[in-house]
């Protein structure tokens, strides 16, 4: 099959390689319909995590069954599935508790969590490919309407809109509640529209890129320009002075102030602010423990130095991590078929596998209008 | 009235002073039967914090009511109460929500949350005195049995037992968990009971001090003993590898490593080593936004730089923040009357009002066996 | 003033009384802006429910604020608010817990829960009238901007918009649920709006009048006329065969079979066979333990025979009851001022106090197109 | 191998039949160490549950795995395990949800949920034999540690103690809250235990059998014998006027008056006069949509008429169902594990698979002190 292969940090070809074919009982082979880019694939192809080359890229994947190993019972060939991202064994302690995300047997380096086409996260291949293998099918895969509707809708459901929803879920919003989202990626754009779903009384979204704030007021958020306006002050004053309720983190740590200089404890910082007191922070912008690149000496070992002090003051929470994916999709899903959620809102490119390689360096170089990129492979 | 009257840091005196009366229609006068002196209560007592001279200390209170306002209907004269340290009006926002820590009407200074005799939480007169006066009384008061039954054990319901418990509570302790608690001072020893009348299956207590640790265990919890074992070893091994589902924070930004330097990320970082992937962390020990004294430059703003990135990956939720003690102070009230807890055990002394500026000094010179000090102005 | 007073059954009169004042030092007066007559209102007017004669009626209540007692510290003279129909002192154990609908102190017949114009509720006046006296005042009011902006939105928000809620929470709707509302009345309609609000993926609203159907459509609901098809089929069928995860109950014990016959199981025995196994039920429809006109003579004592064993076999909860309006009513009112909820869409009707009375008739006699009567009293 | 084998109402014997095998490749097979009987195998054994001849009953059973199907990956031969009774699939939504108890795919007579040894909840023979098969192996199957310590606890995690425990999770039970169970047989004395470990203050447990409330006052609950006092006078007298804050129902539709006639409505309209205005009711003892023998018209069909009305005015919750085992077992294992937990306090009987026809006898004869009869099919 053809796929879009890792070689090293910025070399990326697309090549010819084995099929993927059942290996277990419980695996499935799907042919790829849908591969979205990821902001995280940016992670090893900046050389910023370490990927050992030869593995496939791409963990956002969706398709068509098109073979089943001996032990898969629920999932049928012919069957149109999303992948979440997050592979998971389904019996484990974790699994068992709703944490796919912290897997404890799918992962053969160790550690809570696996995935496709990603450091650290196991061997197995990613799905910018025709081909994608998926273990344990049954407990992974979540069926979707055949056919072909809402093929961009559904293509957020394997790691895009549940990990936006996830910090709107860390970040407690129920109705009535306000929200400020830091990041308008497609990240913070997902948490944005997740807000609303979830009734949100006011959703602010800041960032400083023109094109992502508009999509954010497309959908009925509020844009908070930080190279315009300060943050903090803008929504403090547009809450009665309290900060608002609820406030998610959709940047991570390579967090940059004016001067370009990256400031993992920046966005914290802006957040234990301009959250009121009693209120809730979701996490789902990426921190890491180990960062070589880190320009902090803390930063290096994962010590972000932000304002901790303040939050406990105000006694605010702080939910964080990756998403299980398997704890949201399936409502995620039912909100797209009757037309309530429409997570497409973010697509800005729907590209050949062969455009792969110059898709990455464009969305590397943050170039204009490049928010999210769909791949089809066999387009 | 006599009272501990504040003059300056390490300068108490018992002095006379005017009596409290009704100021305000909801007001109430209470008569001290008892009143503990606070590891909190040497914040200003160092100097660390700073409080206006001729302030009366104490926040954890208990007596009988020997007057109230026009406007009070529901506590009478002769009511034996716990006074939450919480001082709070009852009707604004937060404490409609339950968050009367962080009232936001009762604190003049501004800010959210108020409380007696103590920096920046208000005017108001402490509780090591004959007399206190309480306002918004019909909220603020807890009603208890009459006579004398149970006084070592309901003194602990106006601050230590409601805090130790609000750290299981945000650290999410349920049925069948395993819990490590960092700190065995009376906060510490209050989780650790707080997690067994939870059911934790496993509850470790982490400290240096000998006295401290044998409190600990007789009440069922694990000792662990840092000046003889590594900590996170210690409880990773005993938790099969995997670490506790559930950590509490009760050492706070004053934590030292074993040279005797302050570490106020030390204990945060052991944390989240120790609690394992999907967990989550109460901190119930203090940090604080400004801290002059601080012997780190990011710690002198509340910048504490723990491994934050870790945290992230394995998923972790903070929960921080002073208790809203009128949240849990009726049920644990009832556990005590039903003999169900027993929270006086960390009693190690009781002493009339003169003894009280003898007895600061020691506690705070930290001498071995001064656990917890009752004073009852009466005796 | 003027007010609208009970006489007996089906005897009202709007009439010259004495004015409300300031009896307790927690009291307030409000000058009513505008009270809304409820279909609980109807209960008393039938005589189904006993009132002594000479009560005002009204428990939908706002206006602004004309006098406050000497305790209250809070509210102002001037302030625009809405009047929760939960009278409660605030104080209590119940209040403490957020039930402001089990107040154990503000009614003097005993019993949890008071209200104004009620029977069995205290002796506290309603609000169909040109003043009102609030008791405790502080805690009961909730504060809306000045003016006169989203009246007939914010005068949802003293029981209809948060009794449909509260169904919804009751119920469990959350993001991507399916639900259905039994009952297209004012309360069905305010908890199919809520259901959406809170993100359900799919909301039915069953009943059989055409033109509580149609509003029911005009919100994005999909209406279900129990006189044209089978519900339970037709929910069953359009959920996969599955039913819905959530069923509200918002007709109550005087529902009707085809040929106009009470059925107080009825709705009960429909929703627990369109729930699907491992839902939800909310009952807000009221039903009541004493019911002497009852047909049925289990009914007549509050034995309610619906098809509890299949409930049991399902495992569907059951939450039931009056609601706590201020547990719900500030997030309300700031989706309203946000221009995400629109609770007005059910008035019908704008009249003036002299109406009232031919108001009542024809409401009791549900004659078409009357769906909810709001009374200016200053108009 | 020999196996308890159903031949018709009161008619069993322990026949020589054909060993269980792998039939599927998620299957394995267990070599019993303890099966228990439960009281539901007397629905059968009654004829008041209609089985097929032939069928080998048990579904508390636990052991050693045997043999494993080829797609079995976490499960090895060799393993101590604990089965479930509520067999479930792993991969389908209810599965997904944690409602094992609710399966969508294991029960091919349709409806939701399966079991062992049951009727109506599929083809799987029971565990009162030599073998059992268990499918979906890796899902079902809790690992337990090796050996045989604890044997007579854990066999309790197959069933009672989790359906106890279910009772209290469904009634809301939290530290320093009162609770009323009643019924004293082994579902009750586990959920009284379970309330104990959950922090509960009060534990009253409502019967008329001597041994059984003995048991009861064994392990720190207070008895109420209803042949001796009013079980709801005697508990609202013992919570200050209120009644309990929780209600947990272990008894079910065949509930008996004094005089011995079979009232399904009893213990319900006991638990709504009993549980105070905003308390829960957890339902765990079995109801059932179709009863051709019940006495009452409205029962024979589900339609248990009890004062729903009552429980409507008061906002009393009802929670209601089979338990999820897979939900709490691991947690309760824990807790056997470190001590804080010994459910074999109710055991009565050891004894050979011979010994079981007699023991079915006597069980059913409901004799003074059969509380608990464990099978060990090797003894």
């Amino acid at each position: 099959m053809r796929a879009v292969v890792f070689k090293g940090p910025r070399k990326l070809s697309v090549d010819e390689v084995d099929d993927p074919r059942i290996e277990q009982p419980l695996d499935a082979v799907i042919r790829i319909t849908t591969a979205n880019i990821c902001g995280s694939d940016l992670h090893p192809y900046e050389g910023r995590a370490v990927l050992e080359p030869g593995m496939v890229l791409g963990h956002e994947n969706m398709g068509v069954v098109e073979e089943v190993g001996p032990g898969v019972d629920r999932i049928k060939v012919g069957d149109r599935v999303s992948v979440p991202f997050n592979l998971a064994c389904g019996t484990c302690r974790n699994c068992n508790d709703g944490f796919t995300s912290a897997c404890l047997r799918a992962n053969p380096h160790g550690g809570a969590g696996a995935g496709y086409g990603y450091p650290k996260m196991g061997p197995y291949w990613g799905g910018q490919a025709e081909l994608l293998r998926v273990p344990w099918a049954d407990f992974n895969l979540l069926e979707l309407p055949k056919g072909t509707e809402h093929e961009s809708d559904f293509t957020m459901l394997s790691d895009i809109f549940p990990t936006g929803y996830h910090g709107t879920e860390l970040a407690m919003v129920s109705p009535g509640k306000s929200v400020a989202v830091y990041g308008a990626g497609p990240v913070g754009l997902m948490a944005a529209h997740s807000a609303l779903l979830r009734g949100a009384s006011q959703v602010f979204v800041v960032d400083k890129e023109a094109d992502r704030l508009a999509l954010a007021g497309s959908i009925g958020a509020t844009p908070v320009d930080l190279a315009a306006v300060d943050p903090i002050e803008f929504i403090t004053d547009a809450t009665d002075g309290f900060g608002v309720d609820c406030g998610v983190e959709a940047v991570g740590y390579q967090a940059h102030d004016q001067h370009g200089k990256e400031h993992p404890e920046l966005v914290m910082d802006n957040l234990v602010e301009v959250v009121r007191a009693t209120g809730h922070i979701g996490v789902v912008g990426v921190y890491v423990p180990e960062d070589p690149a880190a320009a902090d000496k803390g930063a290096k070992t994962g010590h972000v130095g932000f304002n901790y002090g303040l939050a406990f003051e105000k006694g605010i929470s702080i939910g964080s991590g990756q998403t299980p994916v398997k704890k949201y999709n399936r409502e995620l899903r039912d909100l797209i078929i009757h037309g309530r959620a429409k997570p497409s809102f973010i697509v800005s490119h729907e590209l050949g596998l062969d455009e792969a390689v110059d898709a990455y360096k464009r969305f590397d170089a943050r170039e204009e209008g490049w928010t999210k990129v769909l791949l089809h492979p066999a387009a």
